[in-house]
């Protein structure tokens, strides 16, 4: 399935609001992959990201990809819309164990108010590539206005 | 409902594992509240958690829930089980605009292995009390092995 | 909580809607209760709507409190707007078994667009009351057009 | 991915199964496909499984992904275990209007205990298949014991 973006600007768009993420800056994200419809995060592994086994938290491994999925839905929005996150639920399949890890986001049904997205979480070290986690999520266009820009 | 705990040192347990959780240390969060089947955790506002119209982003307000729906349900296994969360769905109703957040959990259904909870996440500021976000968690028990301790 | 209706004839509005939804008459279904953000539906057991192992189908446990929480959405809504579920998440706690069944909704947040709703369905026999499952699911308001009336 | 079957018996005791779910029979729903790991049933249109819009009832589009899905994660099963529905997630993303209707299941991540499992319903007109519906669904192994067999 590929999709037209309706903002030929579409990248530079999804970097910047993603560069405003406060939240990513601090747990260390960064975009990896921008396309009309699919995103992926990249996040390293750090020590003080972790659950009481040692692995990647559950949360952080869910933030990463709640981006990733918000910002695929944003991809193909029209330039002067927000986006928000109405829902998503997310399977937490195997540990999140690894060297690095990258969120991989695509759009499965772009609407006019309404998208929805899917994606994964895998989890990476020497030799090996691990699917760590899968999410159905909800994103909704709402019209831009003063504070909450895209 | 109320809940009898298996393991009278529960809140012992539970405080122990979330200590190990460093992702609570690094975004500040801590365990207001253990009770069988209950836990808060609260977070004060860090403008370094925030997403792109500054609000405290999505995946910390799940971090927080996640990890309160986590230990409501280890606060009632048995002392010798670890805890994983399966999966969990999380609407987010209202932008998480505030001074400090609390999510509080509780059990719904404790099974043997399956344990359901539900759990919101409010937002304070001067004044007022607002839902932002409620979250529908499945959790399992898994014996404590090496690696997987609680 | 409690809710102020939008439409005084919210009531009628939600009975005349579920008498229109032949899936529930098919499968037995009854409007037990309609108060402003608050639905519930009922269900004789038949044993034409089991699963395997003779329970009732999860898919008729999630029928009917899908129904609930469309409806308890919808009573809250002005009167020029139709319903529709945009998602919904079940658990699914205990096996459905019973002489009857009763799924009970209520509104969560209630938005402009968006409505979140959760409900409950009981199994009841003899002398006992089960929960045998928890929904938490999102509702959207449409402009009625031809085609999609209430 | 490819999934290889514990049970060589897999496809005659998913028929077996499915043929004990009365539900299935009653909406008229049948297995058009098993293989391991895949599953997918078929459901003609009918008046009588409508919602208020005359489109097939979210909760039969649901009725019918929930059994796909867990008979794909029975299919990998071995012999002497039930499966039942943990939970699911279902995303309706456009109107379920058309002659017939497939929902198909595959396993994302097959566990000892937990199988996750996605599947989409499609509709089908006259020259149109159309993307209704998506699931993400939590299924778990239980032993096989009386009053709960396959």
């Amino acid at each position: 399935m590929s999709f037209s973006p309706l903002d030929p600007q579409f990248e530079a768009r999804v970097r910047a609001s993603f560069a405003r993420q406060r939240a990513m800056e601090t747990i260390g994200a960064t975009l990896s992959r921008v396309e009309p419809g699919v995103v992926e995060v990249a996040l390293p592994y750090r020590a003080d990201l972790t659950q009481q086994h040692g692995f990647l938290h559950a949360g952080i491994v869910a933030t990463i990809l709640d981006s990733a999925c918000g910002y695929a839905a944003f991809s193909l929005m029209p330039p002067d819309v927000a986006v928000l996150t109405v829902e998503y639920k997310i399977n937490l399949m195997r540990p999140a164990q690894g060297d690095s890890f990258a969120a991989r986001a695509r759009v499965v049904r772009a609407g006019q108010t309404i998208t929805v997205c899917t994606g994964d979480v895998f989890a990476y070290s020497a030799a090996s590539e691990k699917l760590v986690a899968t999410m159905l999520a909800t994103v909704i266009a709402v019209p831009e206005r003063d504070g909450l820009k895209q």
